[in-house]
């Protein structure tokens, strides 16, 4: 999904001049990149966010692969989402399951993963119905996420505990959680977005009483 | 929209222990946190990224105020994007109008503020059509952005010039951008929650050929 060159403004074009490490920690790194437009309108110290995965090389290229993967199990009408507590904005969301791809790994691999981990639902690769992707900020994060539904999965163990916040999942009516996000009571992108985009393609599974 | 105590989960709450600055630039400041959970799991350089206005005495509340708007303008049917050059993805995007609110300035302010440095449109406070919030990437960010559509705004101004990445505003009908957002085609989850939300309440500027 790289632009097209119908809509692009040559002069907003951005070039890296010069990347250095800023910080690194077991997930991430933060590089500070020194950049200019074609105007001469430069910032030297530009906060990138990334996966430590993605190596130095590929900044200056297009984000082409998703780094992450978000995923909204259906189950009879009810979708899950996990009530997370998340420390940088101190306050508890309702997301999808969701995590980092790990490097190499085929996007369907690690959403099902993921899923698994998380809720301890197993569900085939074949049954994630795709929703699109997203950035969730690009102005900072390098990242991709590619968004899933979850149809036909089996409770198949406990989920695996540890992960820092990460609440139990609840069964929500699919027009409940719809309102929810309308409500801004669903504030996390992600699992906005697979709700809308669910409504607008109109899966099947995610409306029982529709069903024929 | 702090959380309500029938959904938490208590050993999902997570403590900030210890906070240091990790590094800092005009805009943004980068924390290492040591976080620790009720079941003990902790980390020790958890990254969080926030505006520098926000105190370090805030991080342990819940982020009560937006600290970025994004507006989407209305006009005739059409909405108005800005083909944008990120440079952590190293790729163009669609996006509505968007920045940071300023230190203690009134969301609306801020929002009719960053319409018209960015497009030139002005639009009086009152007729901004509150489309709610959401936090990019609760996992990272310590962000809040407050969603506006805009209707009855005037060209005013030249944009300003001078951001980095920011091109030109296009207007594209609002079919054809809720196509853009089932498609992918746009990825800003600030953009694509905007047209959602004005899809499901309805709001007549947004569909021309639909008036009575």
């Amino acid at each position: 999904m790289t632009g097209n060159s119908k809509h692009q403004d040559k002069t907003a074009s951005v070039e890296l001049v010069e990347r250095r490490l800023g910080r690194q920690n077991s997930k991430l790194c933060l590089y500070l990149d020194w950049i200019r437009n074609q105007a001469g309108v430069e910032v030297r110290e530009y906060f990138t966010v990334t996966s430590c995965d993605h190596r130095e090389r590929d900044a200056i290229h297009p984000l082409s692969t998703p780094t992450g993967v978000g995923i909204l199990p259906i189950r009879e009408g009810q979708v899950g989402l996990i009530r997370t507590f998340r420390h940088p904005i101190r306050d508890w969301v309702w997301e999808v399951p969701r995590g980092f791809a790990d490097e190499n790994e085929d996007i369907r691999t690690a959403a099902t993963r993921e899923l698994l981990e998380e809720t301890g639902l197993e569900c085939a690769p074949d049954d994630m119905v795709e929703l699109g992707f997203h950035h969730p900020e690009a102005g900072i994060l390098r990242a991709r996420i590619a968004i899933y539904a979850a149809t036909r999965c089996a409770l198949k163990a406990e989920p695996e505990t540890g992960e820092i916040g990460l609440g139990d999942l609840a069964w929500i009516p699919f027009d409940t959680a719809l309102a929810m996000a309308d409500q801004s009571e669903i504030q996390d992108p992600t699992t906005c977005i697979a709700l809308y985009r669910l409504l607008r393609i109109g899966h099947i599974d995610a409306r029982k009483d529709k069903r024929a």
